[in-house]
């Protein structure tokens, strides 16, 4: 059991932006950083949300790691395409601008696509996909990520867990929004068991020689996570095949770090994150009744179909997150007791109180 | 040990276009019917092969299942989407006119898309992906197919196993050619197992009540295979969710059979099979050469990096296949005796004569 304090997401997110101002992030910058970190929170996945406003962002600005002004050039354009670099700027609010752009060729163009150099971590994939949704298109964004994966039959992590997202419009149904790492699982989650002493489940992960193991520890000094699938046996060179598929349309196709290898959010100096965004309207293949009509249809036939044994519920992607969204927004976001602790340390160090107002409590 | 005739690759593909031919397929298209369809025998993916000639298209071409004449009809057209209806055509010879076209648009317009509904089975999804090599551009296609595959928490195959191939441009290097099954394996792997009497990997497929399985009639009689990761500890979801994201892009977005369940190359009417593709031109977004120079660097580096334990090779998607190619390219595609013994008989029901020259007999 651990202890929660709930917060609203309004006063989490005015925090934020208060905190972004004070390191020279200009107002509108911070209010779009604020937005991207406080969805992931609100969606259920802490590990890209508030947790790490000083220690993926805050602390790097001021090191001067990231640049506050997030000053994106274009290196490329063409009516349906654009190369962005995005000067080591923060990467919620050079990957808002890029898709952004992305949206509004595919307005002209029916599709458009924007691969985007020279950013930093970006918080949730699923953030950029969604923003589609409002427009009637399908939005799609991948980022690679530092070396924690290795190849099939490798033992050295060279892949990021290079997430792919994809966000597409339905009619009364939820939108089917995929977010998914192309790793089985974050390294975060090998943390977690690390530090309950719990074995992992085998298949996970390897170690230092390259054997699955399921000693946490051996993962994390010189051993790597698994692509999706796993072992060979079970396939696992496909989701080996999806995390390169991410490297490739982010960091080669904008001529970024060539590789997940020179991707590194953690060192002393500019990460060299890559990310790629596409838009497709709906109505330049079908018109968006139909197509809306039809995937209520597609989603409705997944739910009522037949549950394996002990199971009551299918879901569909992004439904989890929807539901976690409307409670967090109704009852508050729940922030671990030594999160809530760091959160005010390090916003004494910038000189901004935490002082956002405690909802309740609850343990969980 | 089984026994191999060996064949050239001209002699089967001549054979296929006369076959083609008399079943009233036009030269051109049965020209091109036969060049995708000795790929798949090529690349060593038999599954998709000569093995299917009467099958798939002979038997249903005779039967009035599949139009000769291909007449594909442009539902919606934009200068970057096309909307096709394959008018329930050879799956190769509509889905070779679609990946034209799409060539074609991305030329002009930097990148392009086509949906496509009322087609047939298009052999390997990687061919059309393939297309756009010569075109310095990444291509991708992907198609759904009958259900076979359970979502996760369900018992009842709901997905298709619904490929997505991807083909890259390189430079010294071969090209990357991701082309995968969104199931761990294919539904023809589990019956090799049931004829060999041999329990499956646990893992791969579940029974009627939704119960992993590792007896292969289980699956085959009421139960179906698992999506990419497998159970849901093993991130299964993820296959799930890129399984419904080929359904929606090919299916929904071209408003043909909107969903896997109504997808069926195997009853005795049109299949109502759809397929995407997709054209990106390298150019839009940066030089060539530097693309296919990174391209080469990102290959080499996984190459190079530390094998696991007992492995000594690191492939890279795609590597197999184009070995396989200048093998069997060289000498010659190894055929079972009962396939062919099974294109001798089709052969003569449709009134041509399997007359290929065996080059040479193998046994393995």
């Amino acid at each position: 059991m651990s202890k929660f304090y709930l917060f609203s997401a309004d006063d989490l997110q005015n925090y934020i932006i208060r905190y972004f101002t004070k390191l020279n992030v200009p107002l509108v910058d911070a209010q779009i950083a604020a937005e991207v970190i406080l969805s992931a929170d609100l969606r259920g996945v802490d590990s890209h949300g508030i947790i790490r406003l000083n220690s993926y962002y805050g602390n790097r600005l001021r090191k001067g790691w990231i640049n506050s002004q997030s000053p994106v050039t274009i290196v490329t354009e063409t009516a349906t395409t654009l190369t962005l670099d995005g000067g080591n700027g923060l990467g919620q609010v050079v990957s808002h601008y890029a898709m952004r752009r992305c949206i509004e060729k595919a307005s002209l163009s029916g599709i458009a696509m924007v691969s985007m150099r020279s950013s930093n971590h970006y918080g949730i994939a699923g953030y950029y996909a969604m923003m589609a949704l409002p427009h009637q298109m399908i939005g799609i964004s991948f980022t690679n990520s530092q070396p924690l994966v290795a190849p099939t039959y490798g033992r050295k992590a060279m892949l990021g867990t290079n997430p792919i997202a994809v966000a597409v419009p339905t009619g009364k149904e939820k939108p089917f929004v995929l977010d998914m790492a192309t790793s089985i699982v974050p390294i975060g989650r090998i943390t977690v068991y690390e530090k309950a002493s719990k074995e992992i489940p085998s298949g996970w992960g390897i170690d230092e020689l390259g054997r699955v193991t399921s000693n946490p520890t051996s993962i994390l000094q010189g051993g790597a996570l698994m692509p999706l699938g796993g072992i060979d046996l079970m396939r696992g060179y496909k989701g080996y095949g999806l995390a390169l598929l991410v490297d490739i349309f982010c960091g080669i196709l904008s001529g970024g770090g060539i590789f997940g290898k020179e991707v590194d959010p953690h060192t002393e100096r500019p990460a060299g994150t890559s990310h790629f965004f596409a838009a497709v309207r709906i109505d330049a293949f079908r018109p968006v009744d139909e197509f809306t009509r039809d995937m209520d249809g597609l989603i409705q036939q997944l739910r009522e179909s037949p549950k394996a044994i002990d199971q009551d519920r299918i879901y569909i992607h992004g439904e989890k997150e929807f539901d976690k969204a409307e409670e967090y927004a109704m009852n508050g976001i729940p922030l671990l007791e030594k999160v809530v602790d760091e959160l005010s340390r390090s916003g004494q160090e910038v000189g901004v109180d935490f002082d956002c107002r405690i909802l309740g409590t609850i343990e969980k």
